[in-house]
């Protein structure tokens, strides 16, 4: 059994690093996060190695304070590496080059996962990495304290867009309550990862719903937003997930676009749907892809004439 | 025990009404409809009563189109009423003149409920009445079907804030692992419920966005919408709950106020709160009241003397 495989790979190390993806998220962090305290309970020499920062969001999470950069591999001996939540080695960003002849456990539940590792523990039907996080641990007899559970209640939560998305099974609610009982506040939490957006979120989201419109019987919107829009805003990259799904949840709407300008003449497009048109086969037209119902791609040439072709494309299919 | 009493009733019984409050929302219309077709399963003759109508969102639910209004009361005889997730008799509207010398069973979780039933299942720490109504139901020994599930779980689901509010509990989510065993769909009720809104709830945001400003050292932030505003958008009331929390869920700000101008010169106030302020005390000021983190109340005069009078009372607390 792989969990076994992966407990035996645990018990013969004892320099462990904890990689993950780039670009990263409640569910990465936290599986990870989790892990890694877990090890160390263990009596492991454990390290979570990320060639990012931990999202501002998330550093409230026990442990994050002590991720280390890529580097750290270059300075320190380590005889495991383990990779969670990750699809492909690409996305491990610079850890990508430290691990040739090394020993990888790839821990995952992304079905495009290219099974990279030595040993590799894919649940395509788990909710979030942090649940696969959660069982083994478990399956170690590793107690779960408030900051492991915290960890993994965050991945999950957030992974499963609070308990809604179509990946939330029955296990997904037990392993909560089990969480709950190991002392996580869902209010909490809540309260940490969703109300305590920066001011440019909001400022954001007034400056782009001016744009929004309506197309082919109210069953597309369309949601766009300029460079200097967004620069004038914030000199910084802003967090534009969730303006797409603003255009998304009205009654009427099949399809939804968010267009942004990332420079002049290169839009990035971000596509979704709710039941009927495949919004990745809408992205592939473009060089994009996705899956059917979240998708995305960069189309080149000013946001009116980036809107005109994807709206186009979208009149076919719906 | 009280289940025992309330079951005893049942089983006395052929007749039964399941009434519930006026404005109703997922939890009252949820636990209301999943009792109710608990008892027909029973062989009971059991209608559902109401003095309002189905919300548009919550008519996907399995017996929706059943419901009744009071003057179903006049017309026919009964020998048992039961309300659901009602604080007090005057929630019940014109379903209140048909109680005198019933047998009466108060099912609820509010806090506040003032106990007028002849029996009384008053959980304060159910997460929603439908987790009450769904522990009854079990305890009756009726089988969960999806119908019965799925209008627990959107009783569950839209009183907790998706699992998020402090009133859920480790049993709050054995039992959605429960329901979704007996044939929920997380996904098909989020779609229904939250990606189904009207077209005028986000031209309402869009408007009201535009008002968006910050006091204190953006530890306030103020949204309003004036009667123009709100009638260029539709003729009908439209929702404008959850407005408040977009100015509520930034970092910085620990109240927030949303201002809407009911009729000329009367102005309705709802207050959000995260940490340190109590809003009920703030409400109270103008002879409003709620919650400590979630309250409202009526202030006289235009959109912007309401708003300086209620911005310098909040002065005084943040």
């Amino acid at each position: 059994m792989i969990y076994q495989q992966v407990v035996n790979a645990i018990n013969e190390s004892s320099n462990i690093i904890i990689t993950s993806h780039v670009n990263p998220d409640g569910d990465n962090i936290g599986a990870s996060l989790a892990l890694c305290q877990a090890l160390l309970k263990l009596g492991k020499d454990a390290v979570f190695v990320l060639d990012d920062s931990v999202p501002e969001l998330y550093k409230f999470l026990p442990g994050a304070e002590k991720v280390q950069k890529p580097d750290f591999l270059q300075k320190n001996s380590f005889d495991l590496l383990i990779s969670m939540d990750c699809g492909d080695l690409e996305r491990l960003g610079r850890v990508k080059d430290y691990i040739q002849g090394r020993k990888l456990i790839n821990i995952d539940h992304h079905i495009s996962n290219t099974k990279f590792g030595s040993i590799n523990l894919v649940e395509e039907n788990a909710a979030a990495t942090a649940e696969i996080a959660y069982k083994l641990i478990k399956s170690m007899g590793i107690f779960i304290d408030k900051d492991i559970a915290q960890c993994v209640y965050t991945g999950i939560v957030t992974d499963t867009g609070q308990f809604q998305y179509s990946n939330t099974t029955e296990e997904t609610h037990v392993i909560a309550a089990e969480l709950i009982i190991a002392g996580v506040s869902p209010a909490d939490i809540f309260n940490k990862v969703y109300q305590n957006n920066p001011k440019e979120k909001i400022l954001l989201m007034k400056e782009a719903l001016k744009s929004l419109d309506f197309h082919f019987n109210d069953k597309a919107s369309c949601i766009t937003i300029s460079r200097s829009q967004l620069d004038s805003i914030s000199g910084d990259e802003l967090d534009t997930e969730g303006i797409v799904n603003l255009a998304r949840d009205i009654a009427s709407v099949e399809v939804a676009v968010f267009l942004k300008e990332k420079e002049p003449n290169i839009v990035k497009a971000s596509l979704r749907s709710k039941s009927r048109v495949d919004v990745c086969a809408i992205a592939k037209e473009f060089g994009g892809g996705g899956h059917i119902r979240a998708s995305g791609c960069t189309i080149e040439g000013t946001i009116e004439q980036a809107k005109e072709k994807i709206l186009s494309v979208i009149q076919k299919q719906i």
